[in-house]
């Protein structure tokens, strides 16, 4: 276990004393695999969580889920997303798997109540129980139940590692990261599905390349450009209300598009640049999470002063009381190193 | 801000791989002030929180609330809770508040939600708001209402810093833990009133003299003593179902007696033997405050294996994803280091 190079990314205080703090690692990388700037261990070696959602919902559009079954922007962008649970998302996840000749029963993601509090506090109001749906990975299990429909392979087991559509996962997180399957440490999801551990610079060459696809085979670079596309167009569906996901790529019309995973991650692709960033907060606190992918972008100079003011309650949020009152912040404290001059 | 010499306390296992980690501190004391073991730096300076609240009942005691306002065990244990807000906890709180002459209207600690999520979910079906009465501080609240009324002055404002209340809040732990007050930095609690910063070393201090106050006056003495039987007789008063603190009473008939507090504290005391602990989490994560209380007080003997392996739910937790597989693990990986040999 490397832990000792972690950096100090965020502290969090309370009027005059700094309460908490959080560490981490950043890897930035450009589409050819350099890497462009760090802070910590840029090959820290950790599970991608949800982050690689994005690069498993290239197989789907390879075996031609566009055409085959029409997908629209909401379907695609949802196989992404690690979403609200609002009833925009789980018709997206259900018309995708509609798409597919499957209903709901087919996903074996477990029940989540939505992520989205109020959405949560609905169902219990009106006592419905939440189901698989509403767990914020029911696109990306809708998208896999697709894929496993266009393969003509049974759904049986489709979590299971064996499983011909884990396989594709697998194989397309090791190529898309540069990472041969065998360093590629499973475990296993929140959701049941097969999590991936690999170095964080991997990821952010990954994220690189998913933004620019333009070196890889014809069919792959397509079904990049149509991931990108659908969330740029529907960025609600990868997230939802009051998420950050969202309003990055809402607030740069798509320009930078971002994604969350559990345990503390983050990735971002800059496509017009080829650039991919990789985060880990080593305690795996999600409070960390936007204030330093705020902050790294900032400092990379791919957000604006002025975006990043309107980024602001992600950015530097103020920790509230239960009076409503304004006791401390959260804050970014650390400062990206360069390896290249010219980049960015 | 010292952060650097935090030490690695708990690892969070996915699969083959940490996932993630958490650091911080622990400083063991006894009623004399002498460090007995430590991890990181047993100085360090952070907020007490909740920890503080047992210290914080200690003036309503000494102000004869036994005796003049005929306090049970559950409305003194309640004052020292970071309660569920189950029907006893809200109970105790309001009976208390009604002998002090007072109803919940009085109380300015903000409206929460039940921290037991049954409990919470339970006034959802039932369309009930949550209340200030709900706030796992309400019982503290009462108890600052409560002295007030013993001292005679208005309970307006009661919160405030330069409230009489308030000031015998920072005198008595100044006083217990042997920290000037003018060495105690102030910030706003998650319930609005002042939170106390010392170092960890005095905070274990305190909670060693709580135990053992043989050396106090008389009147803190017995104060001390009451605290401590009406937590013992009353543990469910503490915090309530599957709660730790409430199970680490329960299983050991008093013997110890730990409270958990925000942002990553936890302090605990074994009156028998005039030992105090106090340990921060730097990141503030409440998962690994159980794991760390419980090896600590394996390591130091005050556990012995058996009571430690009634309490691994909390000890080594697993991590159980939404399909309800154990899919990691929640461990402590630190070793006290002891200062004296004869300790313990």
């Amino acid at each position: 276990m490397s832990t000792s190079d972690a950096e100090l990314l965020v502290a969090v205080t309370r009027g005059p004393v700094t309460e908490s703090v959080h560490r981490g690692h950043i890897a930035v990388s450009d589409s050819q695999g350099r890497l462009l700037a760090y802070v910590g261990n840029p090959h820290f070696y950790t599970f991608a969580r949800s982050t690689a959602k994005l690069l498993q919902a290239i197989p789907l559009l390879e075996a031609g889920g566009a055409e085959r079954l029409s997908l629209t922007d909401a379907e695609t962008a949802i196989t992404c997303a690690s979403h609200n649970g609002e009833p925009e998302h789980t018709q997206a996840a259900m018309s995708l798997l509609g798409k597919a000749g499957l209903g709901v029963s087919a996903l074996d993601c477990g029940p989540q109540e939505p992520l989205l509090r109020r959405e949560a506090d609905r169902l219990k109001y009106e006592h419905v129980a939440a189901a698989p749906i509403h767990n914020n990975c029911s696109g990306k299990h809708a998208g896999m139940l697709a894929l496993a429909s266009l393969m003509q392979v049974s759904t049986h087991q489709y979590t299971h590692p064996d499983h011909p559509v884990q396989h594709k996962m697998l194989q397309t997180v090791s190529d898309m990261c540069g990472i041969p399957a065998e360093r590629i440490e499973l475990g296993v999801d929140g959701c049941g599905v097969p999590v991936f551990a690999l170095p964080l610079a991997a990821l952010a060459y990954g994220y690189a390349r998913l933004g620019r696809p333009d070196d890889l085979a014809p069919k792959r670079a397509e079904a990049c450009r149509r991931i990108i596309a659908a969330i740029r167009r529907s960025p609600f569906y990868l997230a939802g209300t009051d998420r950050y996901d969202t309003r990055l790529a809402e607030l740069t019309a798509g320009r930078i598009i971002g994604k969350m995973g559990a345990e503390g991650l983050y990735a971002a692709t800059v496509p017009e640049l080829g650039i991919g960033i990789a985060i880990k907060v080593d305690d795996g606190a999600e409070r960390a999470l936007y204030p330093v992918a705020t902050e790294a972008l900032l400092q990379l100079g791919l957000l604006s002063e002025e975006e990043a003011e309107r980024l602001a309650p992600f950015h530097r949020p103020d920790v509230v009381n239960r009076r409503h009152e304004t006791v401390g912040r959260i804050q970014p404290v650390f400062r990206l190193i360069r390896t290249q001059e010219h980049t960015c």
